[in-house]
């Protein structure tokens, strides 16, 4: 390697533009097809002519109960969510491992898969596979779940980065950031408010009211580590377009705003656990807005910008100032273990 | 809760009997479904008439390089040959998730890599997702790795626990105990020889050649964490048969049992990464057995014993000795973290 320091940092794992060069610069030379490549939220796996979504993800959210979830609840919705965004909204079934510290009380073990329990009944989901293992203590931070999640794309349904097109409408289907700014307040214990709760939840039925109506969706993703702003640049990044955003239509809570100010974040940066980002034909944007409104979920949603061939590889934000400026990658430092 | 004491401890990711007691009180009533509770070592799930494999591990092996392979390698290999236990043979995809502590050499993570991609080019396995987390220094050792897979699982083949039956011969593809006592020896720098080498290997193409001919295989086992003699008693637990094994016949090395007569180690509890427990038909053990012995991986393969139904739930071995002893589940304690 040459581009990239000798020893792995937090940043490696904040999702920014460090995770996206290990990824670019270690795993994807070594691991090389044409699935992995796509870098989407789930792969996309033809079988028999099926398509299969499969997804792997690590929860080592710190702490690991907070106001609107706990870790349990983030693995269970997180998988979901992978697979949904992807168009694998038939039949998810998900697997679990355990890396659990020695001298873990079982009393919290019980109540994470309790809540793991009810999102799974929440979503028709199964559990069919399992693992735990047991590290000494000290040598984990209470718990980690690794969740993994096969699911079923329906037919004619192609959802990805390849999908968008110049002049697509971007939609975000509620507040950003309320799940990172409810993890740090808690984690610090900043007495700000009690209105701050996570949005962590389960997408699967607002992905699927989006797909059985004739919206002419490309591309779905949810804004998890990283937040809004780095999931667009990846996307501005890969397409050769660039995006447009408006800063005042972009909906946040006057909580998350306050946090941000005081501890300097912006909230562009901050993950959400339960929004959707869609980019569909500008054509259909208020078709889409009103049925993601539908849900409660998506009472929030907002258009906030467009795909334009303007400018390349860039995210340009017009802000309430009415000036433009550019917002560039999440570097991934100051923000660790948010999922 | 009521039989299990209120904390984690390291025996509870052993793979013996408190293992077996936290998937039994907590696990399998929380996420009750008749997939999971088959507890094999991968689900089998049906979609569209087709069956597929799904399984999931974590692997926190310490030290993460051993002779014979390392964590890398160890979560490939592990992860082909739980699918291939269920006879899921066929197009393997593997997903993994990286949980890196802050400060490890991206050296290392760079061999590690290369292990993977080595393994999944020798079995033509693709990795098609990932997930990369760091998490603070000292909040993990090193590494670890989590692997999800699925496959396919050829028509007509129907592997597990329900297909046993009285008399059903039992065969060791290969030695016992090889990877537990390298990883001891390597982990606590006994200087005893240099001969000790995981098994570590991957049993896909193995499983393939028994498929193949029609050898009524009844379930396959690959006995990892917990060893030969942990596999057995949840297979004489769960079939209510009773498991007659002879010690004279269970293949191990001169080295791995010199190691456990000094640790005082029984090597029926030891990890093997590369071997198959085999329970086919009486009449076709011959044939089983020089099928395995083709492969480079069986060629020390053994008939070690028989189910009976003489007594129920319980695994008896024949001693060297000429008398007959109970072997017991496996505690799970003094052996964390083989795999």
């Amino acid at each position: 390697m040459n581009n990239i320091e000798n020893i792995i940092r937090l940043a490696h794992g904040g999702g920014g533009k460090l995770t996206l060069q290990l990824i670019k610069e270690i795993f994807l030379p070594a691991f090389k097809n044409s699935i992995l490549e796509k870098l989407e939220d789930s792969a996309r796996i033809n079988f028999n002519g099926k398509n299969i979504a499969f997804t792997i993800d690590a929860y080592t959210v710190n702490p690991i109960f907070f106001p609107g979830g706990d870790i349990g609840k983030l693995a269970i919705t997180g998988t979901i969510n992978d697979l949904a965004m992807q168009g694998g909204i038939i039949d998810p079934f998900i697997s679990a491992a355990f890396i659990i510290e020695e001298g873990f009380e079982i009393e919290n073990l019980e109540k994470i898969v309790k809540s793991m329990k009810e999102e799974c009944l929440k979503n028709n989901v199964k559990i069919v596979a399992g693992d735990t293992k047991v590290v000494e203590k000290g040598l984990a931070d209470k718990i980690y779940i690794i969740t993994a999640g096969i699911s079923f794309i329906p037919e004619k349904v192609d959802l990805g980065v390849h999908r968008i097109k110049e002049g697509d409408a971007i939609i975000v289907s509620g507040t950003i950031g309320d799940h990172g700014a409810t993890i740090l307040s808690t984690r610090y214990d900043f007495k700000l408010s009690n209105s701050l709760i996570s949005d962590c939840a389960s997408l699967k039925d607002l992905v699927k009211s989006l797909l059985e109506n004739d919206l002419e969706i490309h591309c779905l993703r949810d804004p998890t580590r990283g937040g809004l702003g780095t999931i667009l640049n990846e996307i501005a990044l890969k397409t050769n377009f660039g995006i447009i955003i408006d800063e005042s239509k972009i909906p946040i809570k006057n909580d998350v705003r306050a946090l941000c100010e005081i501890l300097g974040i912006d909230p562009l940066y901050l993950a959400c656990e339960g929004r959707i980002v869609c980019f569909s034909s500008w054509e259909k944007r208020n078709d889409v807005l009103s049925i993601i409104k539908e849900n409660p979920l998506g009472e929030n949603a907002m258009l906030i910008g467009r795909v334009t061939s303007k400018f390349s590889n860039k995210v340009i934000m017009k802000t309430t100032l009415g000036v433009k400026r550019i917002v560039s990658m999440f570097l991934g430092e100051n923000l660790p273990r948010i999922c």
